[in-house]
């Protein structure tokens, strides 16, 4: 890496050390899969939820389906943001990010083995501080690995549908050094923002950096990988030691 | 009361006895105040967020205001509900219930002591089993309390807003009984609802009862509004130990 | 009642006096049951239209159902009030009060006699002066008689569903002093506002106090109930007399 | 005409004959106009309403303006019809005639000698058999006239906005054969329906005529444009009867 | 004709010639038929796609349906107007216009020969410059004649719907002068506006004449009415030279 | 590269080879920009105008804004799909894809040099064959650049915000085999799909890669940007020809 030894973040973390992460599970008790997820201040309630059949696209296919819907709490921000159900339209970066989950989360699953089933993955942020999105990757995991146990343990699902984790992790260019496991003070004001979302083998599920203030050349993008792959080594620790497996 | 030895609840309660309350300020940390509120397995995360200036229909009134929504998370309950965001419309309910909240809190504030300002409250259910709107007015005066705290430190609040508390309950018929803070167990069951909303000192903010399902007798109106007196002053008590008044 | 000689209505009623009430049937010829009525200044259309079959929830339930909706027509207001439509969204307070009058109406209905059919309650206010919702809900029971009949007489109705009349009042307090029926200036400035709806025998459907201003002890809770139960009572002679029962 | 002597309409009318038309004055207080206007079973409640103040297109330009919307509530109709704002959206054919009528009547109103006023126009179907939308018209002018009237007395307009008379009627092709003011019945098997709306010295403010079953020849529009006049002028003798004029 | 010699078009066209028409089929690949319509600097993509099954209305009628809908991009206009899906609703205008297209060219398709089959009209307007609608119904009658020989020959279409050619043009008053096909620039100050729909045998489909700044006589109606239809032969020539017929 | 001998694509392109593309000015007239481009069959209409202020977030900066807005029309695709604005709401799909154009673009303009204006741009997809959006960045810079030249010859940009080009292709994994420019018959079967934004120094302005049915490793991740480095070359040499700079 090229940081400098003059660079330092405010929260005195290294360029490649993640916040404190922490994983709660059963942290309510109605749906199927219930986890609390913190990325440090950053506290998002991924909830896992399990109906019967599947959308109209997938009937009759024997396969299964699974949905994401991403939101934030009005009082989650520093500045209160408007209900969206009140706004009467949720805004496209709320789509957006519902949809990487609902692909992250798709890549943690073997529809064929999950009969035609559908698994919702509700991710309500409580508290915002930086990184949302990809805790919520993260915890959803850890909720959906809950769900499917009681779907195996109700014996509605036929197979064994759970693969291997995925994590996902922020990572970006602050004065041209990259960081990882961006907070909101950092994401501001970074020149380039990145998730990354990885299996536990380390093979990408999706990446998606921007950097419309600036641009990124081909070695930062090296670098900002290279911590990228570092931060989600250590979730899948933390989802697999949450599910003590 | 006409309660005969031989009615039971399921839960083992007394027909005339709260749930476990349970009251934790400082829940999340962006908003002025952020409670979570607890009647047995209901939890409800109530915020006081504060923003400058009012609704026009106050402007240079030189008074403040309040205003007050609710919502449930989708997987707040045993099957999960549609996101109200996503639908593209908010139910008939979580209107009636966000009005409620809202006159609830307004007989607690005197806004010609607030200033120009205004005092958003956010009562989203993350788990329910009952009760969930009145859990939410009486977590949501302990969130306002913190909020006016911060206003007045804030030195934007010009003279001392926060009224005495208020507080809220639910009471029903079942087979003929009156009980008080119904769980949805007992609350589905139940012939008759009842929400009362109380001042410290006894008197009514809001009474709503309703007898969908049959109708009920003046006698039993007092029966239920004895027993829901009660569980108001034990939910004051509860919310002044909260706030260490 | 404590009302003291030195309090004057407005409009010279005593405090336990209705407005001139007035029922029309057959106000219009296309739905199954059309009423016009009158609270004084304040006109409600309510007709009752038949569908066949039930909402999805009473499916195959071998009952029937009953909806109700209320609106208010632009210019039935002092100030012309924008159309809902042309809005795009419905307000809580229209949704609140449709809600209350589909559970009043369907306090007077017996589900189980009236077979797989829905009976829709339409109430548009045409001139609003106050009690619009009271004199909705008084209205729509003769419309819903009427169409009843109608469905009795097609042979479409098994059963008897046509319960004993349920009519619905308001009382405020104002200057302290319970008052019933209040026309819009008197709803404006009072303390407490309650709506009261009953059944024929005396007992409750619903009641809905609110003391937004200022709050209410048991004793005028009491008082504003004896005065709602003699308006109820003479509702429920008009409505029969309107019918020629 | 080439009526021949073997057509006879269900009504027994002529074809050249209109419906019975009643005009009411004064059918509700609030609006500064307010006017019941009745085609045979057609029934339409026309009022004009006054908002200070223009659109922003307008303002500044000295000049007033005139808005009108139509609706049909939802038991007008034979079968019951869903409420526009509770289904979310208008339909096409209400945003079509609250255009249609709103052209209309601002032919009959001098906008530069308005003032800076905003003259609304509600016209809703109470009942509906049949040529509502000419009707609306037609009673419309009567509740701008009202209306115009109040604004005088109130020193409100400056000038003198009235003009003469504009009234509507349809006209159609039955079995081929020309006929006036269309009830429903007759509608629904027109094979062309045609709408026209006249001054009271007959030029045409509006022409609209659709043969979606079939087309129609230049003597046909021509037949059908005499019979469409006759009626105009009939409906503005009956429009300034009601007015005393 | 009552023009005179000293009334001159801006484009210097006499009052009876219509601008430059061109029709291109093919225009895009994907849709049964797919036609760029000109007229002038007016352009307009008129698509006709095929969809298995019919509307509800239309179900076991042995018989098909025509849908149409009409939009703008939004930087079609001079001034870029807001995307209707971005403002999330449709205007009045837009509906008008899309039902007009869809009655017109229902008139130029026999439903009873086209099987249970739908066809999608769409006509985007690429670029306006007055007479969108009119080129709209003119471009779409090539489309759906390319949609039925390809549904023909997929043996999907039972008969021959296909009716003679449907054509449509825009006629106004300006000064007082009948002009045939109106630029943007004529558009906005003619007195009278009116849009023509003709069969090729020289039947109305329809007519829609509006005058709002102004009335027209019957003799205007007349003069406009005869240049409508010498510009809708000519459009109907155009059509016929498209599709080689 | 990995690619063996063995591996052909259905249009007969090497793997890192481009579809044709053709790049359109002047399309239309009335926006200030305008531009088809095309890549193989897909052909976007890009369009940029200009909206004198600023969004409210960006007043009195002294900067200017640019905004995007992505859409397809109906008949663009092989089966129809339905139109946004009569849904009535826009796609997920649709709100991101618009969201990655406007950051695109922004990398492209200096706002700075832009003074308070904002120009919007529109991407409407005539017919969709793969790389919709890739396509769209593309030509939506070359209209940028046309509507820049405009305002600067207006003299209402103060400075000079055109920035080098920015181009963007897709890239995709097909049996495991590293593509450019999928057409859709790829895109469907792609393993992985990847969005590369780039700057003509080869720097990136925005990267998204998904593996939905998949995931894919560093080494992959490396020979899609490798040839994504050189689609992105061609592009910009393709815009700078047509801008003939």
């Amino acid at each position: 890496m090229t940081s400098t030894t003059s660079f330092t973040r405010a929260d005195g973390r290294a360029q490649d050390q993640m916040r404190a992460v922490k994983i709660t599970r059963g942290f309510t008790t109605n749906p199927a899969g219930s986890v609390l997820v913190e990325f440090g201040n950053t506290r998002v309630m991924c909830t896992a939820s399990v109906e019967l059949g599947v959308p109209r696209f997938k009937r009759d296919s024997g396969e299964g389906w699974l949905t994401a819907e991403y939101a934030m709490l009005p009082a989650a921000t520093a500045e209160r943001n408007r209900r969206e159900s009140m706004a009467g339209k949720v805004k496209g970066r709320t789509h957006e990010i519902s949809r990487l989950i609902g692909r992250s989360l798709r890549a943690a699953v073997d529809l064929s083995q999950l009969g035609e089933n559908t698994i919702a993955i509700d991710c309500d942020v409580l508290q915002a501080d930086g990184g949302t999105r990809t805790a919520a990757i993260t915890g959803a995991y850890v909720a959906l690995a809950d769900a499917i146990k009681v779907l195996k343990e109700q014996g509605v699902v036929p197979g064994d549908p759970l693969l291997p984790p995925v994590a996902a992790v922020s990572v970006g260019l602050i004065d041209g050094q990259p960081c990882l496991d961006l907070p909101y003070e950092e994401d501001v004001r970074a020149d380039v923002d990145m998730n990354v979302v990885m299996t536990e083998s380390g093979e990408f599920v999706e990446i998606q950096g921007t950097g419309e203030e600036t641009t990124f050349t081909r070695a930062q993008l090296n670098e900002m990988l290279d911590i990228a792959e570092k931060g989600c080594r250590e979730l899948v620790h933390a989802q697999k030691a949450a599910l003590g497996i």
